[in-house]
């Protein structure tokens, strides 16, 4: 899609404006070649509170809908954003390209395979492109290291582990950021939690790894296996804090508190992927990549480079980060990063933003996203199938293998068609 | 079996007496209940360096041997001590119990899971034990987890790390410790990485977090899924290290670099188990053990604890240990640890030795030998079934349900039929 008109004013609805919404959407409030058109929730109070910020700020009041088709049907979008609950990014994106607009989904779990291919198939049938969300590809240290493996720091890659690794027990009981504060009520989130056995949270971790990988582009996911453990964490923690009557005590959680992921790539290699909201213990996205030349390990800040590093020994990861620096950061770090998860929400959405207004594939695309989200569904089926291999569809149809890794490119390395990163800032 | 005399005195054999076994029977050699009747080694060699090191301390010539069933036919032996080549491990312990002897075998893979059905049932039928060397259980920080599983400080048990990430690549190779000494030849080990796509060495990481799990003990191992990335670390350093006609230069590696397995117990839990013998890395055991009440990391040398640890924080394992040092360890520091492996090695032959001389089960005994080694075969066959979930045998046939976990036990905690932790000092 190109842009609307002269002035290249990249003009965006918002579907799903609650905590997370509202955040992305002020990231695009920054930006003075976006107009908000329109946002979406079923929640007067949210659709009050962004309407209010955005007047503040000088903005113009967006148009206010309840209804996610109303809106596409209303207004002339060229991106929607979806913060909407967990079930509805897939099928609200779709909805998004066949009114015409590029879709921006936050992250979460698909539910069905089946639900992936309709994405891809509609976005390639329409010709609007979809992007996820994955703030995590965009972090300072992620983008280093992926510095590093094109650099071939890191020599040819073999093994990587990642996971999502937060105690986020009191949130799944309802309970906004800790367990003192007051109560909003079951979360939609909390369902799948209590009715699947998955990793339902897997892209924040798989996001950077097949970047590095360059899964869809040159190599791809074959198949996985998951193995869950029994299920403790949530029940254990209902009956320390909450009445006995409380709507999320007493229940029979489905998902198992780790789950394990084990995926295998074409091009040979594996990839651990954890997932574990329930049981106390600090935030861990347990990264680590291997490669022939050396590895990194995020939970250890170390990195180890045969030939550069003493045999058998770490070293910070500080001092390679430095010398390794993502062009996008080293300006990041001079301009001021700005807020929300680090400084990648903007750069999430800017990315977005500026493929629209480039008309680029954005640089986290469809079939990332059908890749990364189907891991959702196929661990169900692994667990369910007592954790044996299940097959990776290729949800690109064989363009994985002329396709390029371009996440990240700047400059003459972007080239056509490609999102150079230095237009991010 | 009984002790030989009235002395108590426990007459060894040793089979296999290279460095590893030399290691083992020089601890033996420190103890003054022992007496070392034979030895057995096709290399004339090593049997002189044992002979002359013995006579040296005063003790009586051994009498020599080149072939282990001579060797047990010609003597009257307690116990046999197996440190020959990884594939002779489980048949020569089968010819030392059939013989009248008890076993012990130096770590090592099992050829096949058959092989590991004939080593329990050759134990049962001849009424004689077969305790595997993992002197990884014996380990100082290992045994205060171990103390610390056991007071409950971590709750229900959830899932484990561990593995063997070790750059052995030299010795792989040929070559003594470094690269640069001199090279002795392709080692019996080195096969198994030529041939062989599995998990080869898992029993230093599963042997401690099968003692936590109780496993054979109240739980069992139900199941295993085993993924290997592309063979590249053994080939690569050939190319760098090696001239085009060393014996082991352009070879066909059948292991993959990183080899990652994962159990699930009966009791709910999941392990993960790595295997990378071939990567340039800093050696780790990667072991993690979490539960419902919190986690040990050792890599990171990190606990938290809930309801003592800072929320979402990692705190230092050392004053942990400290609280819940096992008194076999805290003893140990007093009276000066001895040599081998951080004076594990010291521990895992004192409590052979003094099974037989109490005559009961030794503290790992068949059953755990037989599953802690049977993860090779297992992990060999999932990989050539592209990943699908293999059946875990229960070698115990049904005593895992009434068998109590003992491993440690000190006083009155160990009862009858059960080594006091307390008399290996």
């Amino acid at each position: 899609m190109s842009t609307s008109d002269a002035d290249e004013t990249v003009r965006l609805g918002f579907t799903g404006v609650g905590k997370r919404g509202q955040s992305l959407l002020a990231r695009c409030a920054e930006m003075d070649d976006v107009s908000i058109e329109a946002i979406c929730d079923v929640q007067e109070r949210h659709l009050d509170n962004v309407e209010e910020s955005l007047v503040a700020d000088g903005r113009p009041a967006p148009t206010r809908y309840q209804d996610h088709e109303r809106m596409l049907a209303g207004e002339a979008l060229d991106g929607v954003i979806i913060a909407s609950s967990w079930r509805l990014h897939i099928p609200m994106a779709i909805q998004a390209m066949e009114a015409g607009a590029w879709a921006a989904m936050e992250v979460g779990p698909a539910s069905s395979v089946e639900e992936c291919w309709d994405l891809v198939k509609t976005s390639e049938r329409t010709g609007q492109h979809c992007m996820l969300l994955e703030n995590a590809c965009f972090g300072r240290d992620r983008m280093a290291v992926l510095n590093m493996v094109r650099a071939g720091l890191l020599g040819e890659l073999l093994h990587a582990q990642c996971g999502y690794l937060h105690d986020i027990r009191p949130e799944l009981h309802g309970f906004r950021e800790s367990r003192m504060a007051e109560r909003e009520g079951m979360g939609y989130r909390t369902l799948h939690f209590l009715k699947r056995n998955a990793d339902v949270y897997p892209t924040h971790g798989i996001g950077p790894i097949a970047k590095y990988m360059g899964v869809n582009r040159g190599n791809r996911f074959m198949s996985l296996t998951s193995t869950a453990t029994k299920a403790r964490g949530l029940e254990r923690w209902a009956q320390r804090e909450l009445d006995e009557d409380a709507p999320t005590a007493g229940q029979d959680w489905a998902i198992g508190d780790i789950v394990t992921s084990v995926l295998r790539c074409a091009n040979g290699e594996t990839i651990i992927i954890n997932h574990d909201c329930s049981s106390p213990r600090p935030k861990s996205g347990m990264m680590m990549v291997q490669g022939t030349d050396g590895l990194w390990n995020n939970d250890q800040e170390g990195i180890h480079v045969e030939d550069r590093s003493p045999e058998h020994e770490w070293e910070p990861f500080e001092e390679y980060r430095d010398e390794f620096e993502h062009a996008v950061w080293a300006e990041y770090q001079d301009e001021g990063v700005r807020r929300g998860h680090g400084g990648t929400d903007y750069l999430v959405m800017r990315s977005f933003v500026q493929s629209i207004a480039q008309d680029v594939r954005p640089p986290v695309d469809v079939y990332d996203a059908a890749a990364w989200m189907a891991i959702s569904p196929l661990s169900e089926e692994s667990i369910e199938r007592g954790s044996d291999s299940v097959t990776f569809p290729d949800f690109t149809n064989g363009r994985w293998l002329t396709d390029q890794p371009t996440f990240g490119a700047t400059g003459d390395d972007a080239g056509e068609g490609v999102l150079d990163f230095n237009t991010l800032l």
